[in-house]
């Protein structure tokens, strides 16, 4: 039943957060909040029997007894959430400690980011942490989400239970938990996510090491507002990176950014230059705003590396085509000339009117599934961004023909098996039902984003990746 | 019943374009395509009496009888729409020009954007064109929108006939069509809309001078693959740019996304270098990307000019309020100390680990809206971004006590009228139901953006804009 997904050695030491025999609520109660969200849907995703809730009220919750003390709970639990105000929190760390319990996600808020009586606080709360060698993650977050086993110390939509591939660092609470509820929708489905909050003990360079490891996660993103540990961030990004693609978004690059981080998650985020080299050298991937962040992740999570930088585009709006060309070429890709015989693969079946080349702009020909054919067949071509859009008046037409996208498409979805070491991404704007009945026609293996600019970089990241990552396997 | 939005003078010549007395359809059919959908769209919005149909084959459509020749029309049209191969369009345009019609919109493509012998064909439907004095929107176009009256000459989805002030000049009909389909998504709306094609004649310069007459168009946005002329381009946005926000998404900033334009609409895009400069020194307002550009034109066409630069940040999350602020910084906005008082009013109902200041990250205190308030009466804060996020649970919690967000938001929509000189945008993202019931909760006018970053650059391009047309006025 258990899923063991980090393996033994050093960084075992996280898997209780993950994946604990049994987990103690300190701070459940029967109105609403954490509290009372937490303990139900744990219940609700068969937890219940592995839950132990503490409240000094006593009574119970739910059917679950509400223990008045932590010594009282019995059973075998090694993980505990606490959710009481913050100046309970190193009494209950102590009594958790003398329970046995070594690891802690803190919830509660009211420490570092708040000041220097909080910052006192946090460090009372350090050393009742110590004093019993408890790993905690937090304060001020809302700990972890595993899919894999379905447990969780955060309520977020069902949907974003679904496993995935990507996993999910974030410092803040809020911020995570607002991600996760909206991530599905874009099609990326998680792994794992953590929110770090203060990171009083455990950071993100533990637990990228974790991530690292972690047999269910072959894509990382990390917001970050600024490194626990500079030094170690390079050293942790730079073994990571090796192995499994780290996007990293990150907030205080400027003087009004790095006093918000500070008043958010006391994170001191540092000169900006400094982060940029550190990426730079290790291989780690910048996303310059949130959107550019989720859509990397959702084409690095799908995609092969490419062989190289060369890109074809096919687009039924010309348009749509060049601002793509343009985004492309900044990011350093190339579009090169195609191949004589993908040219005439292409013409003969093509009016007139339209001219074969890279980008291809198709117009309303209809011959947009052959011009992906060629441009993933083409030996000149790495990696394919297809920009397919449709007048809603044509939709329309269609959809009262009967015809649906599915069939319109028709042989898409294995267009893909024609070059599967090749990349392949959609674009796609207009009317959302179009745009909806186009990524269900494709599945979820050819990612449909709504921006030609952000699907050219997310394209052109993953070259700067794979490159990167070459570079460093060779030297 | 005719609404004459040109006034007279020199840009009187577009009237016919937007509101015909009376419209030739040339290229009608009783087959799927553009000749069969907008004769009948136009039936549907009332235009049928109005409505003159040709086709060689003669008979009727949806009631309409089919002219064999142009000739052969009765009536006082003073517009005609060319649907027929491009081989066909001068022979058209000469027969229309015996038949007194003196502006003529060409859907047709197959002309300059295909190589030399469309260049040709297009010579000579421009020579066939001058001969009669007849202007042309076009070809390789779908033509205009005019939301006033619900005169088109391209099918868009019912939602895009809804009017706003917000006018639309691409260049691509694919794109200018993909454009309206999805617009009013994001709860823009327009007064008018043209795609001008390969620019034969009507070129963006004309449209600009007819746009800035327009009194239903107070935003004016634009896709430009490259200028029929800098100069005229120039001149053109300088004069409009004094009175009306001109946003711009240029393509061919790149070597092969010039290439792109010019197999595209025949544009040559030129140095973007000089763009730049032509864009920064007339006041219009560059876009880097189409969700940018779409966004902006939501802020402008909503807001109004900010007294200066400074900038107040309300948010529920630390993480977005810090990555909305390094962008506005980033923008050339500053975020100011508040006001003693300000932070007394905050700070009175605010818990102890609220930090107060701006950016205020309000977390989960509730204190969401008497932060914005605080804000927007703060004299040193020119305008205010408020990013409310909210986890799902917390949102379904709401809901299931029955409190809806217009509830749960109260006296927000009054909150406008506490600094109604000030803009305010707000940012939200996660769940979709949560965002749409905060965009209905707070109306129209205050738009509700889902990217922090690109809101800030919104409200920084809204202070630039105005900071630009005041230098001007002085100097």
């Amino acid at each position: 039943m258990l899923m063991t997904s980090g393996s033994p050695g050093e960084t075992a030491d996280l898997r209780p957060f993950f994946d604990p025999e049994g987990v103690i609520i300190v701070g459940a109660r029967r109105s609403p909040g954490f509290g009372f969200g937490i303990p139900a849907a744990l219940q609700r995703e068969g937890w219940g029997d592995r839950v132990h809730l503490v409240n000094p009220a006593g009574g119970e919750l739910n059917g679950l007894p509400l223990h008045k003390a932590i010594a009282d709970v019995p059973g075998r639990p090694d993980l505990a959430v606490v959710i009481v105000p913050a100046t309970a929190v190193p009494q209950s760390l102590a009594e958790l400690g003398k329970r046995g319990i070594r690891h802690v996600i803190i919830e509660s808020a009211g420490f570092a980011e708040t000041g220097e009586s909080g910052r006192a606080l946090q460090e009372e709360a350090k050393r009742a942490a110590s004093r019993y060698g408890i790993r905690t993650i937090g304060p001020n977050c809302v700990g972890v989400i595993n899919t894999a086993n379905r447990f969780f110390t955060v309520e977020v939509v069902e949907e974003a239970l679904t496993p995935g591939p990507v996993a999910v660092i974030a410092q803040s609470g809020v911020f995570g938990n607002i991600l996760l509820d909206g991530l599905h929708q874009k099609g990326l489905f998680i792994s794992k996510a953590v929110t770090l909050g203060n990171r009083m003990d455990v950071n993100e360079c533990e637990v990228l090491e974790y991530l690292r490891r972690d047999q269910e996660t072959s894509v990382i993103m990390m917001y970050l507002e600024g490194a626990a540990d500079g030094r170690l961030l390079r050293d942790a990004l730079d073994g990571v990176a090796r192995e499994k693609p780290v996007l990293v978004l990150k907030s205080g690059r400027t003087g009004a950014g790095k006093l918000a981080t500070a008043s958010h998650t006391g994170s001191m985020s540092g000169e900006d230059g400094l982060y940029d080299a550190v990426f730079r050298q290790t291989g780690a991937i910048r996303a310059r705003s949130l959107d550019e962040l989720v859509d990397m992740a959702r084409v690095f999570a799908t995609q092969p590396l490419p062989a190289g930088n060369r890109l074809g585009v096919a687009t039924s709006s010309g348009s749509l085509g060049a601002l793509a060309t343009d985004a492309a070429i900044e990011s350093g890709l190339e579009l090169p000339v195609l191949e004589p015989t993908s040219v005439e693969k292409v013409r003969s079946e093509a009016p007139g009117w339209m001219n074969v080349r890279n980008p291809l702009d198709v117009g309303p020909s209809g011959q947009f599934l052959p011009a992906m054919a060629a441009l993933l067949q083409d030996p000149n071509i790495d990696m394919v961004l297809s920009i397919a859009v449709m007048p809603y008046a044509v939709f329309r037409e269609f959809a009262q023909m009967g015809i649906s996208m599915r069939q319109w498409l028709g042989a898409a979805p294995e267009l893909r098996d024609l070059a599967p070491h090749k990349p392949l991404v959609l674009c796609s704007l207009g009317d959302p039902g179009f745009i909806k009945d186009l990524d269900e026609a494709l599945g979820l293996d050819v990612p449909v984003l709504t921006s030609p600019e952000s699907a050219a970089r997310a394209l052109a990241a993953l070259y700067r990746y794979g490159a990167a990552r070459e570079a460093r396997a060779v030297g």
